[in-house]
């Protein structure tokens, strides 16, 4: 008799994304002449840029020629003229040594950050952030890491930390031994970066406690601040701790593309129960062979143009139109009297809920009388209740509208 | 301490492709004037269809406006208009009733292999054929669904159904009871099929056990016999029992583009240890949603133009050239004193190695004297020891020089 995976009974009903839709549809429903304007999930609105539009013909004639054609990446980790271009661009030019053997490329930072646990044994303690991007727990879960749900939201075995106002969104380390600790930063949903100063103790923790980071840092390229860090390599020894996870996604507008890299550095060590130490490299290499097989030929060629100079112009005034709209965010609810986080080095704002509404009060309040969708905070765990995410890869016309709806009512 | 998962310590020495990679660039280098022709690695060699070029076109253009540009594919299963051309011209003109809900798109067929075992649990008895496709049983090894290594390429708690000359290779369900049983017709690497009368017998023996069949149809685009079933659904029964991988990666040349198809039908259920039935479908639909984000817009665009009036008549001449391939590989190999299977209606020819040799030793024959790369048939299970396999995905004019060369040795 064939069993199924029990482990996944205990994810709790409704990945948040599909009750928001669900939400969203009975209002649609029930007022077809309302244009609703979407400021909840956050997926990006602008097209690729020029250059890597022009990019992709290129390689998709090639794939219609046989001397040009490609089949099989190679190992499935990524074409070396995309792993060296991310190796110049995203790190030595920011005086972080990371090789070309440390780069795999994959189809995005959420298979990255969901497939990473299988690297771990189930007796790892995982620590995450609360709020947290809802992928880190839930593979746990399915997993096996983790105890029954607790709270809505949460499960047995998980530490969260407890990301608040009060700590500026950034977690201390814990006082006690984790094994596993995904950090976020730019932080999706808080918009919150980390100071160099505030990683050095999360290095120095992990080192201590032999635990690795798992920094997902999808949102590097929103950092507008020059002392904020991009990656978690430029701090001092988080070579021997770190694997860090990158997207074109949110840089380039790749939502619909797929492509994005995982580091795991040649230096990095988990252990065996006995004690022996394993590096991770060899093992996520031998996984990706294993279970994926590379990504779209066409697709690496596009990531590769953004790095060119005409490309990285075009993706920079993509991303500077997002963080226009986050400034204007920001500004228009801060005048209205509403207090917001974020979107100063992330394309997120973090917006406290007037008059101690809940997540979703609020939620349904912008969504029936302004029309506006967001995301509710407690969807990403209980210390976000009261909040609500609002995402700035709207179209500008679209903000602004928004704002206007939202200062009537 | 992060520990590490020591069932990825069981997996034995090498990946078999990165194995013969090693053998073929080890050789290259101490013969730097030998010009190579594999026929190892089932890469396709042939450029995509017109019709699929001018579709990625077209896409392409799309997410270059705003207007037009194509984000997350919402849900990460699949765009309609891919799912309903698979439906109707996979299945429904082939007089099966799958439904747009029990198809899933992925990346590639090796990663649905690979991850379905995710939805069962570590208790169940995995059934494989000897030989196999490495990805099953590897990924069951990384699971920790499997005991240790065992004779070479084999692994303790894993059934082996031995495939032979002497049962076509095609085995018979086994005597005891199995859960989780993995078969794959056109097989690779044998290229035996199997008919209808014979998939009826695992239908029956998965009913009577309440196993599950993962039913592996990649190569169904090279069955030549009209007698021979496409799918496992053409056998009554076995919507109750079987979930089915497709891929354009052989279709239609796909290797470089990844897209795939998984089929789990609405009805299919496991059980939970004390017997409660769970169905499947929304389980995979739920893994998908947590831990991958859809495949490539233009990709899909690409997969739907080989169900287009032109898409089909290109994809049905480049297969015909394979086949072409195929039937000249078995007809010189057989006038040459070889015996061969397979190739009819698979693109994959199984050599028997001449007197007794070893499948390395004639691996290692074959790129010493000939400078043709095969694939040693023991890197698929103990009982492919004394095989090659051959792949029919070559350009003519190689296929012919590999077998001039062979003709000398």
């Amino acid at each position: 008799m064939a069993t199924v995976n029990e482990n996944y009974l205990r994810l709790q009903a409704g990945y948040l994304f599909p009750e928001i839709g669900k939400r969203k549809r009975a209002f649609q429903q029930a007022h077809p002449d309302a244009r609703l304007i979407s400021m909840g999930i956050g997926d990006v609105t602008q097209p690729l840029a020029p250059a890597v539009i022009a990019a992709m013909h290129k390689a998709v004639d090639e794939m219609g020629v046989k001397e040009t054609f490609h089949g099989y990446d190679d190992g499935g980790v990524g074409y070396t003229f995309l792993r060296e271009a991310i190796s110049k661009n995203d790190f030595k030019a920011r005086g972080v040594d990371i090789d070309v053997g440390e780069i795999f490329v994959s189809d995005g930072a959420k298979s990255d950050t969901a497939n990473i646990q299988e690297l771990f044994g189930l007796d790892n303690i995982i620590a995450v952030a609360d709020p947290v991007y809802p992928v880190y727990v839930d593979t746990n879960v399915m997993a096996g890491r983790t105890g029954p749900a607790a709270r809505q939201g949460t499960y047995q075995k998980i530490v969260y930390m407890p990301a608040t106002a009060d700590n500026g969104f950034v977690p201390e380390p814990p006082a006690g031994k984790v094994d596993l600790i995904y950090l976020c930063f730019p932080n999706n949903p808080t918009g919150a970066v980390a100071t160099k100063e505030q990683l050095k103790k999360w290095v120095e923790y992990a080192g201590e406690n032999k635990a690795i980071i798992l920094f997902d840092a999808a949102y590097e390229a929103y950092i507008s601040d020059g002392k904020i860090p991009h990656s978690i390599y430029e701090i001092e020894g988080a070579k021997d701790v770190a694997i860090e996870f990158r997207s074109f996604s949110k840089t380039a507008g790749f939502t619909g593309v797929r492509c994005a890299f995982a580091v795991v550095p040649k230096r990095l060590r988990a252990n065996t129960k006995d004690g022996k130490a394993v590096e991770l490299n060899p093992l996520w290499s031998r996984r990706l062979c294993t279970k994926f097989n590379g990504v779209s030929y066409i697709t690496q060629v596009a990531a590769a143009a953004t790095y060119s100079a005409e490309g990285k112009k075009q993706v920079r005034g993509t991303i500077e139109l997002y963080m226009n709209n986050a400034k204007i965010i920001r500004q228009s609810l801060t005048k209205l009297g509403y207090k917001v986080y974020g979107g100063v080095n992330a394309p997120y704002i973090w917006l406290k809920t007037p008059e101690g509404a809940g997540s979703w009060e609020f939620f349904d309040l912008l969504l029936s009388k302004a029309n506006v969708v967001t995301t509710p905070g407690v969807g990403f765990g209980p210390a976000g209740e009261g909040y609500v995410r609002l995402t700035a890869f709207g179209d500008p016309a679209n903000v602004t509208e928004a704002l206007a709806r939202i200062k009537t009512i």
